[in-house]
């Protein structure tokens, strides 16, 4: 069946489109307000970033049953199959960067006594950036199937992955320096380490929409797999 | 249909069950290899480790196929449907065991020239048994459908965050003694971090056969997840 036979079909395929927006959308806020939390030192803006996750978690577990629901009814065949497990794969992504963006407004309150961290705060505050943008990027990529733009985004990760190599290295200079520095750094290392992870699920969903878009994976690996030349930083780089 | 029209059936049910357990069977040698690298800074046997962990990735892809492609032929529902559903819940956190236990075999290659990371390495050691006993554990109650077994491993992920806080503060105090630890330690703190990791995912697991068996979600939530009480090193616990 490529012909859909009832209009209710396309209706259920938009109202999961609608909620993995509605994922994203909480997503690029939980992330931003968790680096402004961390920025400013605000206890109460941290808890309230750290509650507002569970909204992604409820929409996850919605888009999944109905997902399901929607195979096991309809039986979609190639294109509309792909829709669907496509749907699973990047609400998993958005709850995964919902959770990691919460650990950052965790370690919010766990820093906010500490006024020397502002420098490296600056960095973290960049490299969040750097992830919001391949975040809204790949969600517009996906809201639109543009490849060209999906594409864009898988390529670009390894901006944030540099840019965590280097504030890895300025953290860890930070902790030579003076003991005093140790905790905070610490911290902000997984706070880091966070948003580099962040990137990472943005070019997992950069991969799905490859997915959607042509029905193959991705077989290009990323430069940051290469495991022959990788240096003690680049370790520290990915879970992947 | 709850009664199955075709053997078929249930020998596909059979063949996703298999290949969960080879997926575990790779994940538990992978994370044993892994740590067996950091401690004896066999550099051959992390890099063997983290080309190993490729078969968990395509065994995730299988098992992923299979099962969506079940639920497009059989239409399966209630108890037939959460079986599937709780197949791709499951290869999903074992594909993510396997992605941090090579992340801990990419690190034991980062820290090998350093014998004073040797103590903490111990430690590690500790907590990596831990976990490779949850995750025994968790596969074992998933084939004996053992939900009593299930919830024990549900109810002892505390144990593992208590020791990943004690190897956190442990860490700590000796990047505070000598600067030359910094580096090492860095690395070990993100190791034991992931095994903390692999913890929760044992944990997602048992909430999953809790699930398939008894039909519903588990509600109570892990002492850890209180934020009304955290310390700065619980802030360090949890990506959840």
């Amino acid at each position: 069946m490529t012909e859909h036979t009832v209009t209710s079909y396309d209706e259920e395929l938009k109202s999961l489109a609608i909620k993995l927006t509605q994922m994203g959308g909480h997503a690029e806020k939980i992330l931003n307000d968790s680096i402004v939390a961390l920025k400013t030192h605000d206890k109460d803006l941290a808890v309230r970033t750290i509650e507002a996750d569970e909204t992604i978690d409820v929409l996850e577990a919605e888009v999944e049953e109905q997902a399901v629901l929607m195979i096991a009814k309809r039986q979609p065949m190639a294109v509309d199959l792909r829709e669907i497990v496509g749907a699973i794969k990047i609400s998993s992504d958005l709850e995964r960067i919902g959770d990691l963006a919460k650990n950052i407004a965790k370690r919010a309150v766990a820093v906010q006594a500490e006024m020397d961290a502002q420098k490296s705060i600056v960095a973290i505050d960049h490299m969040s950036r750097l992830a919001a943008g391949q975040l809204k990027d790949v969600l517009d990529a996906y809201s639109q199937r543009d490849l060209a733009k999906a594409l864009d985004v898988w390529k670009r990760d390894s901006d944030i992955d540099a840019m965590y190599t280097s504030v890895f290295r300025e953290l860890l200079t930070y902790m030579m320096e003076d003991p005093r520095n140790i905790t905070f750094s610490t911290h902000l290392l997984f706070a880091a380490k966070n948003i580099e992870r962040i990137g990472d699920h943005a070019t997992n969903i950069a991969e799905t929409i490859n997915y959607l878009v042509t029905g193959e994976p991705l077989h290009d690996p990323r430069p940051k797999e290469d495991i022959s030349s990788f240096t003690p930083s680049d370790y520290a780089q990915t879970d992947d």
